[in-house]
């Protein structure tokens, strides 16, 4: 594609940020979750085995392509936070992991993509039919392990999450092709469709631990701002980063006509001929040759790229922020370090 | 269509079956629960409510198009059998019925239906996209109505029951243009898809009423029997009955190559050249001009819609035996009443 995005972050000086520094910031997660990790990646195997052998297929082709698995890891880094010495936190972060699996399945036939995490998306492979349907069978076996751990409030975060995320993808899909959309759409749009389940995946870790009230908000604040962080630097990836290291191709979303912050920002800066751009390209679905880099140029004119990412940085504070009235430990250093890792993937 | 299939209950005689029959036998059940079908139906309404407008208007245009909110009724109606006072049953009932609606805005998409009850299915109007996501939230929705009645084990038993039925339609995926299908690999489908919700709906009343183990057992097994004789009839009434009826056409199962128990029995019954026929018209999709003429004639030569009705009529009967060990009662007698409501839709 021949396009280079400057993502430096300025703060830093550009070409300060040293090779492999994203893998670092979250290597001290990693290691603390890693025993339960184990328990929580044999649980997910061993709840997508089904006698109709479409449905692990399906499922494994997604649940083996070496996703990060950050929400289930949230799970049990605020489990160990809030010192949770019980078992069911392991089950929950499963859950958290079935749901977003879920949701990717639907979101793919939802934006008929082609490729996930560096895949043929399962569509592809089996059809729409299975990705709808091994989709359900994933939600319902999140909610079997749910009930299984017998927590009343945290069944009620998780589904009353369930129904956010819903909510949250039928805006954006009402949103699509709308370029008057605002920043305060789409951060509602991402704020549902993104920051409820990380919100939720902080906030049973809690409540499982029976924290105090103030506790448990800390956690879902946490939670809830990260999610926003990583969807805001999520879109910014899009129009940057390499095909490899995101498992997809720059200008997805734009070839979609999905309105993120990036174009937002672009649109609402640009002359009039800009946004005529912008409505050709993405409202009348209208692409030509070229028209992606002038996409990119227009949004390197306006900052979009950069801005979104200082935006991203601002509920990274937050997130951070948030988790301060907790005493400092190994834990917190790990949640702190995540917020970073979220952040600095644009680079 | 001019096509005109034969369906009478022969131990009847042609043509005794009064006008007006069906509704006279789920009156007595209509009757017994309107009071708390009221609230579920306004429950239903304000559920449904979102600020994303498309939410509402896609599930409204499914929930108010007439369906017969059966599974409902039997919720309701069997935790009035077991003497239930309390409140939960509402929210249970109407649970039920969203993930009843869920399935079917899920369903249109992996059928490509163009129809639902008389109507242009949702996904024709508002796309695939929409189906499958309001499909999650109402699925979401009801997760979060049942964790407010706050029963684990009616949250264990309907949970189960979402993963089983998601497993059941990939069943039917998977076995799709399989001519070789066994009578019994189609009763493990629809077991599984039809079935597990009516016997989850009749087995939250009881848990709810806190009764005996055997007597959880019975409306399960009511509920089970009587959601497989309900989907036999169906898929016999798909190659019978009227279109008005139906709110569909005759031979959308034929057209969409669904292998179900009267092409089963067809195939089985059938020589080299019928068997052919099937293959070419469901396994390799190849309809010609006058083919679903064949298909029923076929049909009525192998006696298949008879005998579909006749172990509709088999599993009517398991339903009732089931609730005999209930002393007689007018909610009984509703129950029983309903057996021959779904066999008796057949005529």
């Amino acid at each position: 594609m021949g396009v280079v995005v400057p993502l430096e972050d300025k703060s830093q000086g550009p070409g300060k940020a040293a090779p492999g520094k994203e893998s670092q910031a979250i290597d001290g997660l990693v290691g603390l979750v890693a025993a339960d990790m184990a328990r929580v990646n044999s649980t997910i195997l061993s709840r997508s085995i089904s006698d109709v052998s479409m449905i692990p297929e399906v499922a494994n082709h997604l649940i083996s392509s070496g996703g990060k698995r950050l929400r289930p890891m949230l799970t049990l880094a605020t489990a160990g936070l809030c010192g949770f010495g019980g078992e069911g936190h392991i089950k929950l972060a499963a859950s958290v992991e079935f749901m977003h699996t879920a949701t990717l399945l639907h979101d793919d036939v939802v934006d008929e993509s082609d490729m996930r995490r560096g895949k043929l998306a399962a569509r592809m492979l089996w059809g729409n039919e299975a990705s709808v349907l091994v989709g359900d069978f994933l939600l319902g076996q999140a909610f079997k392990m749910m009930v299984e751990v017998g927590s009343l409030p945290c069944l009620e975060v998780l589904s009353s999450a369930a129904a956010i995320i819903a909510e949250g993808e039928v805006m954006q899909l009402s949103a699509a092709k709308d370029t008057q959309t605002t920043a305060d759409d789409y951060l509602a749009v991402i704020r549902a469709k993104t920051a409820a389940l990380f919100a939720a995946a902080c906030e049973v870790g809690p409540i499982m631990a029976e924290r105090s009230k103030a506790d448990i908000a800390a956690c879902r604040s946490y939670g809830a701002n990260l999610g926003i962080a990583f969807q805001l630097i999520d879109d910014a990836l899009d129009y940057g980063g390499s095909a490899a290291k995101l498992g997809k191709n720059v200008g997805d979303d734009f070839r979609e006509g999905k309105i993120t912050l990036p174009v937002v920002l672009s649109f609402r800066r640009g002359d009039d001929a800009e946004r005529a751009f912008w409505k050709r390209t993405l409202e009348d679905n209208d692409i030509r040759e070229g028209d992606l880099e002038t996409a990119l140029s227009t949004m390197r004119k306006h900052q979009a790229l950069e801005d979104t990412i200082e935006r991203a940085r601002h509920y990274g504070a937050m997130a951070r922020d948030a988790l301060q009235i907790f005493p400092d430990s190994k834990w917190r250093q790990a949640l702190f370090d995540v917020v970073e890792f979220c952040v600095s993937r644009a680079h």
